[in-house]
Parts: C-alpha cells; structure tokens; sequence
C-alpha cells in the first residue's frame, strides 16, 4: 500500500513572490497573510445595521403591485431588504433573508414548497389566507403564519384590499449549507382540507391528540394569533412589572422554537421604556408593528416608526428607546447558534456612545 | 399608540425600468428576478469538486518552512485549500475549511484559543505534541487530535523532522455565523499539565470518572490513535464482510461526533472495491492516507494517491474506486445538516457517466 | 490486598432439607425454587381490576365530613381506593394511588408540600381553589389541577356546597423507591401571590416568556380547564372522525407529560361506541365523569356510570363500551415505563371471552 | 349524559366504628389515620442494612452446586440476597436484585430472555463464557459482563473449576411495575456467531462503525474488563490524587449508563483511606471484590473483607473505611431516580455516631 512521501518531494526553489505566485495557480492561501481578517478578537459582521422605511418601502410595494402580476415563474411579489453589506446578496443577514410581501385582491401566490423554513408576520390588510399542506389559516395583522421546511403553501387574498406582511426566511443559511430544495404544486392553489385545523387541535393549553409526534419537524400549530399574543404581553407586564415584555413563539409539541432554525418573538416597550445596552452573536431583524422610538445599534441612532423594518448585526451593542407604547416583532438566529453553543449574550454596563444619525435612504 | 399607515402612502409613478433602479435605490431586490437562482429544484453549490496534489501542496508547504518563520502576527505556517468556486475565500467548502500545516524541526506554533474548533490530521512526520488545554497530546501519522472550541492550543515539534499535518475547521460556518472569538495566549507555550491526560482517563472502553458531565461541549478524548482506528477497520471488515468499511471519531462522553459542528470519520477500500453511487447534502473533504485509486464526482474522474485532498460538494453524486488498498480520512458538515434536519442521503441506482477528467493544476 | 478465597472454604455437608433450612437461616433464597413466579412468561399483576362505585364512595365521602374535622395530623379528608390485590396496601395499583378528597363549605385543607406529585380530577362542586406555591387555581367540575412535587399547596372551600374530587398520585412509586419526603407549612394556608397565574402567563396557545426554562421539572400550566378540553374532544371527533376520541394533558414548556411520572388523558366515547381489544403494560385509573357504559376487563364486565372509578391492571385486555357519550379521565403510569423502554401496547384481533360479571360490594 | 349526582345519595348515619367498618368493607382506606407513615418527612425505608458474609454464601452456593443439577426448570443455580426488611421477598432492596451465581465445570446455565436487564459481576474462577444475542463473552474475575433487556444469554462453564459471579437485576423495580416478560430459548445453548464481537467493535475509544444507533436501549459493548478498570481507577487516582477513586460503566454508544435502570461503578479506596459521610435517595449493592475495612452504615458498623456484599438502603448516611486497599463494585438505581429528578445526594457535615456493630448470621 502505498504511503505519503516526503522524500522524493520535488523542490522549490522560488522566492518570496514567485512563491505567492506559485500557492494562487495551485487554489492555495498562506494563512499568515490573512489570519487577522478571518480570526478577529470579536466577531467583525459583515452585516451591517440598516433600516428600512415603511414610508419608502409600501409604495414600492404598491407599485409593483400594478407593475408586477402573480404567475408561475415569478410566483411571489416580494421585495428582499437586501443588506447593503452583503456584496449585493438579497439577504438581510447572513442567515435571515427579511422581506415585504404584497398581495392585491383577488389575486393568489401559486403553491410551492422548499426546504428553507419562513414565517409570515402580517403588518397590514385582511381578507387573506395561506393554505399550508391543506390547511387554510386566515391572517390578521399582528398574526405569525409558519409555512415550515417542504410544506405545501399557497396565498390567497379573497377580500377587496391588499395585503402586507413580512417574510422571514432562513434562506441565507441554507443557500450557505448549499441544501436547498425546491419544488412547484401541480395546480395553482392546492386542496384545502379545513380552516384553522391546526389552532383547533394545538391551541388548547397543554392540550394535545394523544398519541401525537412529541418531536415533529416543525411546529403543529400553525398560526398564532395576534389577541393571545397581545393579552400574553399585558399579562407579563401586569404580572413581573418592569417596562418591558417579551414573548417567544414555540413548537406546542415539544416547548422548543415554532420553527427549528429561529427564533421569533414579539417585545412591548412602554412608553418612554429604554432597554439597557445589550448584545448578542447572531442577527436580529426588527419589524415595528406599532409604536415609535429609536435604537442605538453600535453607536448609531435609528429612528424608528410603525412598518419600518431594520436588522442588528452579530455582537452589536444595542439599545432600544419607545417614545409612545411600541410593538416590535423579532426574527433571530438565535437557536442555531444554541444548537452548537456558540450563543453568547451580555449586558453592557454603560449607555453607547452615540457616533451618528442613520440617514435612510 | 400609531400604527400602519396604508392611507397616505405615497404614489409612485415610475415605469418598470425607473422601478428598478428605485428598489436598488433603496436597498431592495425583487424576488421575482433572482427566485429560480436562490431557490433552484435541487442544490446548486457554489463549491466545485476539486483536488489538490500532495507533490505539489508539500514542496511548497516546505518552501514554506524555509522563508516563513512562525511568530506571533503569524501563527501558523499553513497553506489553506482555496476552493475556485468561492470566490477567492480561503475556504475548501462554504462549511469546511481545509488546510496543510507545516511545522519544522524545533518549531512551536504558538499557543491561543478560538472559537472555531478544529481538528488535525497527522499525514506525515514525529517528534510533535500539541498541548490542548494543558494536556500534551503526542501526534503520529494517522492520529486524530481535537483542539475544540476556546480551548487553549500550541503544537511543538522537539524532534528532527518536519510534521505534516490536516487541519480541519469549521471556520467558513462560524464566519458565516459572524460568530468569531479569537485570543492570544500571553506566553508562546502554556503551562503542560501532564502528556497524554485525555487518553488516560477516556480511552478505557465504556469507562468514565464517576460524576463526570455526560454533555460537556467537547469530547474529552482528545487524541484518536491510529492504531485504534486501524484495528477497528479491520475487525469491521472482518466481521461484517465487504470490501469498504467506515469507522466514525465520537465524543466519548455522550456518543455524539467527536466535535459537535463536524463529523470525522475514516474510511477504508480494499483494493479493487468500488463503492455505489450515493449523493448526500453537506459537503466533504477526502484525504488520502494511503493507497491510490479514483472518484468520480458529478461526472469528473479524481485520481487520487497517498497525501493527496479532494472536496465533495452538497449532492454531488460521487463513487469512490480503490486500485490498491486506501484509507481516506473524511471530514464532513453531516451535524450540522442533522441539527436541523436537513441531511438527506440517498445511493443513486446507476453509474455516474463519465463526462471528464480532472487535470490538477 | 485479600482477595476473594474458594480454597479454604468451609464444606457444608447437609442434605436438602437442612441446607434449605441454613439458606433461610443466612436471608437467601433459591431461585430455582421461585423463578417461575418471580419470571412469568407474560406479566402476572398483583393489582386486580375493581370498581368503585359512586353510590357507595360518595356518601361515606359525606358522612367522614360530618366525623373527621381538618387540622395538623390529619391533614386531608381522603378516601385511598385500596386495591384489594395489594395485600392491604392503600394504594389503588402498585404505582398509583387514587382517592376521594371531600372539603365543605368554608374548610381549608393545610398547606404542605411533598416530593410524590399530585393531580387533582374535580368531580362535582364549586367555589374552591387550590393554591399552588402561591397561585390560587379556581376548581371546576371537569378541571385539572396539578400540584407537582415539592410545590407547596393547600385547599380551600369559600363556597356553600362541598366539593369532591379525585386525587391522583405517584405516591407508590416514591414508596417502592423509597424516596419520600414531606413538609408542613408554617402557617395553614400560604400567602397567595395571585389568582390564575399559571394560567395568565401559560394558557397562551405556543406563547411563553422569553427566556424561560425550556425544561422545568414541573409544567408551569397548573390549571387545565374542562372547557378546554371538552372543545379539543369535540374538535377531535369532528376533524377525525371515529366514535372515541382521547386528549392528553402536557407540560406546555417541554410537551412532556404535565407531571413527569404519570401520564393524564381525557377519552370520550360516542354513544354506542366499543373500542377494540386493547393491553399495554403498566395500569391506569379510569375517573367516569359523564355517561355510562361497560368495560371488559380481562374477560370480567364492570358497568360504570358518572363518579365510579375502576382500575385496569397491567397487560390486561380491556375494550370499553359506551351506553350514553361517556367521558373518562385516565391516569396512568405510562410515561414511567416509557422511561426506561418498558412500555408494549398492542390491539388484540379478538373479543375477549365474557367469563363472569364484577359485583361491587 | 347523565352526570356525577350528590343530590340523591344515601345517607349513611353511622358513628366512627362502623364507619371504619364500612370503609374496610368497601375497599377504602383513610389518609388520616396512615399519612404519616406513608407520607414521613425523610424516607423511612423497608429495606435493611444488611450484610452477607463470603465465609457464609460460598459453601451455601458450593453445596448447592452438589445437590442441585442446571437443567430446564430450575435454569438458574442462584442464591438471592433476601433483605429481611421485605417481609420475605427474595429481593436485596426494593429496586435491586442482588444474588449468587455457582456455575460448575461442564455445566451449561441454559439460554433464555427477559425484559428484567441484569449485570454480572465476576468473583472468582475461570473458563467461563455467558453468550449475549450470539456473542461469546469471555468472563475473568473483576469483568463486569451485561446481559440486557430481553436479550438471549447463557452461561457456559468449559474449564475445570467453578465460577461464581454477583448477579444485580432490576427485577424488584419491573415487578412492582408489573411488567416482567419472559422467554426460554429452543435449544440449551443459542448459536455463537463469535467471540468476543463487542469488543472487537466497541472497545475502540471513541469509535464506533459508522452509521450506528446512537440511542440504543442497551450499551453496545457488553463486557468491561477488569484490567481496563483498574488502570482507569490507577490513572484516577495518579491524575487527581486523593485517597478515593470511582469509575463508572457506560454506554458507549451514548454515554449514559451502561444498563439503562441502574448504575455500575467500581469504588476502589487506598490503605487506611476513609470517605465522609454521605447519603443519597436510592439503594445500593456493593460487592468486596478485593481489599478489607468497615463501613457504618446509619449508626451500625459492618465489617467486611473479599467477597462480602452489603447493601445501604435510601437516604442512610454511610462513610467506608478501608484497612487495606480495597475495591467495590457498586450497583444502584441511581438512573431511575434522576429519571423524575428525585435524586438528591448530599455529604454530611459530622460522622455519624456508632450505635452497634452488625452481627452476620
């Protein structure tokens, strides 16, 4: 059996440059040159913090909305916050891909599935329901919709106006593990089995079908409702005090997140509430569903108001300050670090510097 | 409390054209133009089968040796296997990071920690032991040594002759995750706390200090000996028949895989074996040990002899063929895929047509 | 270091007789003389099926509430349903302890706490709660409520009517493993922090506080309402279709059983409804709290109506026939053999052969 | 439906005596009258600090081995430790069953399986092998060998003395649930498809084949050596110094104990060592196999040398004392009680006072 040589290796007698020259022909890099940049002290993101205005985005949206129609090869009228600190990539983060969906009335996104999991968070419009693998659940603004990892979706908008929600993907993730999967439904719309079966089954507290898959893929309730998200966030506030709730949206089956690859919460800000700096690896897109303030995200000021969306990098001191009552949806990455115990998360001792004003444009 | 505002949007009356450069404008991307490329049928990755010759990565690893001295500001004298597909990163795969490095007679590579963890892969050399948290881990061709995550490593060569070894990182994941630590140790070497500490107490079958944490991390074996592996190949071999057998490196404290963001395994051939088609999601990186034969990835022949490297891309098809007898050592991001169950496996019925030969360069 | 000596041994000349007399004189016993009783071929439970009828539990609930008044040293007013295969044990299997509790009108049964774990089946009656380390849960017909090993809980009757309920614990497990422990609170009842917090924070459908303890030994849902859990059955029947329907009661933070060594379902029958032949190991507790109806239990009838309780002994074929809709609240120790891959259930193709009728006595 | 009734009862006018009366007669016991004993503030248990002496157990086994012919029937040629707390149960605690095996030159223990798991400690002799699902495993004094859960084995003695082995079964714990199964294999012996096959697969440190269960019910290695326990228990003590070493057998397919229902570990104690006094919920079994002190075991000192076994009952404050080195094999039910988190373990601050000195009978 033959082994490793080093004895008849050829030599090289080259020098310094012609060396450099020699390891790029053979797809090598000599890590002492670029060591710092790929091994920082703390993480470096790429990611920058940004934010997008609901003033700018909706009627873009509206606008494609009469320029745009809804047909197979072009199956979704989505406009992606593509992160300007991603070399033009269409993500938000370097694992959340964050985007504003617009669907007019009468009209339907046709049924397909794929292996990225997302989420629906829906900010404006009624009248609309998304069919996942049978079943049809109805979207409220303040709603989270799952269409989890390969099942069936489709949206359909049955009322007189449109509608506007956020999609959360973990799309950057999966397009970096290079596992995607994608597949079109044979029909357009596909059957529906009921409306609201899975809040039928899965929102009685506690409550299950016995027998049932303890550790499913994904979670079996399917959207959770804007009035038990909101009663659950008065009820915190009234219960523990402070000026602050936050509430996680959880698999019913097994207490982990709703969707395996991140975590989604809804976070209360009182009036005039300002958080302490904190921060955290992985990134954090911010929807703001009502309410306006700022945040401080590495010493930079973002104004914000109801609609405006905007993403915190990986390890970025953040602060967050509500000027009225604010409501701000959070889609993270949260549970994928966990799962390898790289999420670390700390509280800074004193208030951010302030280094300047984000000017959106 | 104010909320969304659909009533006052502006109107924008732009044509498609002015449309387009108003989302770019603004830091958007229009789903519909790029979802065929972000969402194709089936995994189109970046990472491009390929391999790189040991008579061409060693002599300039030895150049190398000779005009690199290894201080602090350069810690490592290693040449990184730069996959073409990505870009210019040094990465072997969008999750893998490959690489050699060289160590010379009296050498120390200097000791610090970092977030990443990694593995190494003796390919050729001795007189070498890497301190890993105190423990002194001698290293000898075939052995497997773990210096995971934050803890403390230098590696010493007190013999007369260079050591090469594999490093294996999960650093393009980490870097992805924007979740990188890195830190220096104050002294060039730290502190040894005795020789061979983790095979003293972990390497008894099935035996453990009472008390001890059943999820730690990392495992706490830290040095997989060749010898073990080799035997373990043969009796698998032996009792189970076939001409290829896999033998998997695992965290002896809860049977997980060895380090808890890869899998390592080692594989041998008899001579002659070919192994069926199989395509599987997540990437891999082979390197040959011993013997000599070929793979045929997605359509391209790969000869393959002793110290040589190749990479296996998400769901490429790929069948392995030995002429003499071969054992590769295979490290992969099958973990990671599984955390979120995402690996997906399958043995293809038919052989792959030959549509070219690779030419290294 | 000694060692174990066979040479020296003494020789013990007896014949059969006395050397099975020398055995019993040194505590040993032969096995060869018990192994078949000891190591059935199928399970033989000492635990027998019986029933308890209402009609006969009730009025002596009643009467020890007219004779035994509540205090220190006597703690409940409790009724154990003593399983007459248990040689005189108070327990109603040899894992589960069931039990009548009846508390009038303006009685407080005394806070104390203790490591078996409790669930609470209310039976008829109102205007009680239980509080629950200082949650005051309300008590209604139909509701559970659990009080989890070592929480602190007293009882208390503000109404003018006496409520009876059945009380569920794994009270002989803890025996048989030893492991009891108990404490008196200081004062008769505790303070109270609210009234329906478990329910205020965890009643919310796949909501929880962020960052809570995804694995708490308890479920922090304490309160199951009957309402609930009838509009899940209906759901069930009207979704799936069938003539029975079972829910089962979980931890909402984990979805694990609500208690962790007992399992605690709801089942509904249909009218007319006989389920199929069915054995599973370990036994359970059936509560009638509607309806009635027959149970064949390993070949004997037991009629039931609403208040009767009867047990169901290990592996013993059952099949239930519902007269009118029936609902049963089921206690069983199912999730302690699943635990340890104990568990076997399995339908039998048959009817069981009718051998005699159970008269209660 | 009809529905639990109170209004019609019957009114029972008796006074106490005959309440009681009609309790008894309708199989219902009073909590009042028995909540101490079955509810105690620390555990009071059944089970007994006992002690069997070798000078006692050896002859009792070898004249059994006279008299006694192995043959279906009377499979098993065992003497149970019989605690004389357990009213004559042949059980050495409530959970454990600890015996004596004697298995003659030429003689064959027949194949059979029972879903009760078991453990065989070997005391003394040679020329043994007991095979386990077709792998022959060898036995040598000091070998812990497993034969789990419902899986064939037989016990054959090829060589030209006796063996005799400590035998620990979590038959006590899977009566009380009532769930034991059990099966005689056709033929005396079962086919051997090898020698020694779990070891030559699983004793690789970290390795095991790829593609493995790695949650199996039962460790896949089945037979521990004693020269791989004492250099762990040598090294341990080497490594971290102290008096007191303690290793444990595990799975090594996932790490947790190497019978699911209870815990193995070998104690070994240098000359004149003495451990504090400790207590922990659960019973254990602890076999002499070499070496000679005394323990107090809550208040009582028991005397022991090579071959003696003893068992410490729940929650009995106990410390060891060793004259000479000496070296116990420990079996408990740890793992069922950190199964419901009632595992609590605590070291106390004093010795215990002496009240007496065990007299073996």
């Amino acid at each position: 059996m033959s082994t490793i040589d080093v004895k008849n290796a050829n030599t090289v007698e080259v020098g310094y440059d012609e060396f450099c020259g020699a390891l790029a022909a053979h797809d090598l890099q000599a890590l002492w040159s670029l060591q710092r940049k790929i091994m920082p002290d703390t993480p470096i993101p790429a990611t920058q913090p940004w934010l997008w205005k609901w003033d700018t985005i909706f009627p873009l949206a509206k606008r494609a909305g009469e320029l745009i129609t809804i047909e197979r090869g072009g199956d979704r009228r989505v406009l992606a916050l593509a992160n300007p600190g991603l070399h033009g990539l269409p993500f938000t983060s370097t694992t959340l891909w964050g985007a504003i969906q617009y669907l007019g009335p009468g009209e339907t996104a046709p049924a397909h599935r794929h292996n990225p999991s997302a989420i629906r968070f829906v900010m404006t419009g009624s009248g609309v329901y998304t069919t996942v693998d049978g079943d049809a659940c109805e979207m409220q603004p303040g709603d989270l919709i799952l269409t989890p990892n390969w099942m069936w979706h489709d949206h359909n908008n049955y009322g007189d106006e449109p509608m506007v929600w956020f999609d959360g993907l973990d799309l950057p993730l999966l397009v970096n593990l290079e596992t995607i999967f994608f597949e079109n439904h044979p029909d357009l719309q596909q059957p529906v089995r009921g409306h609201g079966l899975s809040e039928q089954l899965h929102a009685g507290p506690g409550l299950a079908p016995a027998g049932e898959d303890r550790d499913p893929l994904n979670s079996p309730l399917l959207r959770y409702r804007w009035e038990n998200t909101e009663r659950e966030l008065e009820e915190l506030l009234r219960l523990r005090g402070g000026s602050e709730a936050t509430v996680e949206f959880l698999n019913t089956a097994n207490g982990g997140p709703a969707i395996r690859t991140f975590a989604c919460q809804m976070t209360r800000l009182l009036p005039g509430a300002r958080t302490p700096t904190r921060r955290a690896t992985g990134s954090s897109v911010h929807v703001v569903f009502q309410g306006s303030g700022r945040s401080v995200i590495d010493g930079t000021v973002f104004e914000w108001g109801p609609g405006d969306i905007f993403v915190v990098p990986s390890w970025a001191p953040v602060d967050h300050e509500a000027g009225e009552q604010s409501d701000h949806f959070v889609l993270s990455d949260r549970p994928v670090l966990e799962a390898f115990r790289l999420y670390k998360r700390e509280k800074l001792p004193d208030r951010q510097e302030v280094r300047g004003v984000f000017e959106p444009r």
